[in-house]
């Protein structure tokens, strides 16, 4: 089993380094480890936040573990420099066109959240992201108009092929769970979300047992504040997946709580192959003061060996033993405590 | 004053009514009322949602007052006859390019928010959303691309003079409030968001005393869920601003209590053209039950008169006494409470 690690910028090497000595501790035979530079770090040692050799491991590898990536003092380069192309470019070369992000309330944690705890602890629910298409990907530019005015643009767009695959995901993902999947567009605008319905519904007729809703993206975001535990598996495009998620990540309380997973259609010789990653970012301003929060990664650790190792009982095992820490009151500075980073990865470790 | 009242569809005629009877009760001199069709009634009456005679009537007042447009039994029509696409053109015939979203917690009524009370009492915010471009007006079809597949597709763009008249209205907004601009963007992907963010920050050479940041749509989303008391202005584009203002609407705990302006450039004897619409829906599922809560409309109508009219002391008592109503107790079923559309607009018209 291949895993490349990508630590990445700011935070991204002290949150890597637990989430490999959980994995270390799971004693898993046969394991590689391989390492490389990406993002900003990336950037600045070899001239691209993506560089060809850690796209090729990417590549070779069967699973890849994520860090961070993001780095202000990159801000002024040219977008193709920038250190989020790192993730935009994986996603498409890895062709990862499938993002799921849970968000489970982690009992006695409702107090975190700055929704009600009684509105809190309903929050049970699984974004399906669509990762390779929509307006993300589209020709883009800015440009001079006949006129002398500039204009920036960006094309959107879904073709059916790549709505049914992302559909097929989400149904089956609701198919394992409450049986209960949201699709979330704006068809009242838009014809991208018009095609996405339409094939959303065609798909619908093989997953009979599936019950399924479609919903207004601004609905959808009233909807996610007021009764956040109404939601299943919500599946929805790239654009109102960033949004969608990492609003529902927030009503859950911490950022450093939540995993995902992006994976494609490569089977690899254990599973499906895939990207893992925290949902947070590279958190700069705290980078090096060994107080982030591993806990995020460590679970991203865990969905990696259930989708791409096969592993379901040491994926179920780390996530008990972070349940177990953070019942036993091991807590980061988010979520109002004082573990430092090397101290949580410990506390997992021993719950194993 | 040409005042044009388009009820619309659902509960659009109760609420209107009593909109109507605070208006009338204020008893401003030369005002004449014309009213129309719009919506999904406008298509059955007349065969168009935005039929010509209501069209040229809007754009003989000096002010429209809209209820609500939304009809499900128009769902299976062609996207160009359904009841939102009155709205929308109404937007765009009218040049109504800046969408105004006060969201402010009413004393008393934290309790209603999904948010913890201490969070949602120090919301106090107002969404300036673009609302004659980006991804709403593009070219937008679905097509057969030459493989076979199915395709739909929406030009997103903004050109610099679209961008900077909005931000200019943003940072006049935020000059008669707490001076703080927020303007959100996903310039970190889209093209069309790194014009915007370039253009706003040209703008700002001119509001020295404006303190201007920038947010990505995706951290805007977290941010109104943690900690929505950060924001004075926020000033972000038609499709973010859509998302957006819904969920601040929703932080704060009853979309029956929001309204919202609609302004172009055109000015009239009194004032700033516009178009007032509370941002809740048509609601058909309570519509004919005289239960709808009014105060919204109610509250659009006192925009008008302050926007429109120049009317600033009116538009205030108005404000008062529906602030004064809900201390009192007057609450719809919206609020948890049992007064009836009929009553909450004599209550607010006892306290005027
Ligand atoms: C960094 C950025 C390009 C990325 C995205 O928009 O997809 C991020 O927000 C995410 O959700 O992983
Ligand atoms: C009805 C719909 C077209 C409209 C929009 O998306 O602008 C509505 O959601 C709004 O916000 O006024």
């Amino acid at each position: 089993m291949k895993i490349a690690l990508l630590p990445g910028d700011g935070i991204g090497p002290e949150i890597m380094a637990d989430a490999k000595k959980v994995l270390d501790a799971l004693r898993l035979p046969n394991v590689t480890y391989w390492e490389a530079d990406v993002g900003g770090i990336g950037y600045r040692r070899h001239g691209h936040p993506l560089p060809p050799e850690t796209l090729e491991m990417a590549k070779a590898a069967d699973a890849v573990l994520f860090g961070a990536v993001g780095d202000p003092t990159c801000d002024g380069l040219e977008r193709h420099l920038r250190p989020e192309q790192a993730i935009l470019g994986l996603r498409q070369a890895l062709g990862l066109f499938a993002n799921l992000r849970p968000a489970t309330m982690f009992p006695g944690l409702e107090d975190l959240s700055a929704l009600r705890p009684e509105v809190a602890r309903a929050i049970d629910l699984l974004i399906v992201r669509e990762l390779n298409g929509d307006v993300y990907f589209g020709e883009k530019a800015i440009r001079t108009l006949d006129d002398g005015r500039r204009q920036g643009f960006d094309f959107m767009s879904y073709a059916e092929d790549e709505v049914r695959r992302i559909a097929h995901v989400g149904f089956k993902a609701a198919q394992g769970r409450r049986r209960r999947l949201c699709s979330v567009d704006k068809a009242n605008v838009l014809e991208t979300s018009q095609l996405w319905r339409d094939v959303v519904i065609e798909v619908s007729a093989e997953y009979p047992d599936v019950e399924l809703s479609h919903m207004y993206v601004d609905n959808a975001a009233m909807q996610l504040v007021r009764n956040p535990g109404q939601f299943d598996v919500v599946v929805t495009g790239n654009l109102f997946g960033d949004i969608l998620s990492d609003q529902a990540s927030m009503c859950v309380g911490s950022i450093g709580l939540l995993a995902s997973a992006s994976l494609g259609e490569q089977q690899t010789a254990f599973g499906t192959k895939g990207l893992y990653e925290p949902i947070h970012g590279s958190a700069p301003d705290i980078a090096g003061q060994g107080t982030a929060n591993p806990m995020a990664t460590i679970l991203s650790a865990a969905m990696m060996l259930r989708h791409s190792f096969g592993r379901e009982q040491e994926a179920a095992r780390i996530e008990a033993a972070v349940a177990r820490a953070l019942a036993d009151g091991v807590k980061g500075a988010d979520l109002g405590g004082s573990a430092g980073t090397r101290e949580i990865g410990d506390a997992v470790v021993a719950r194993l």
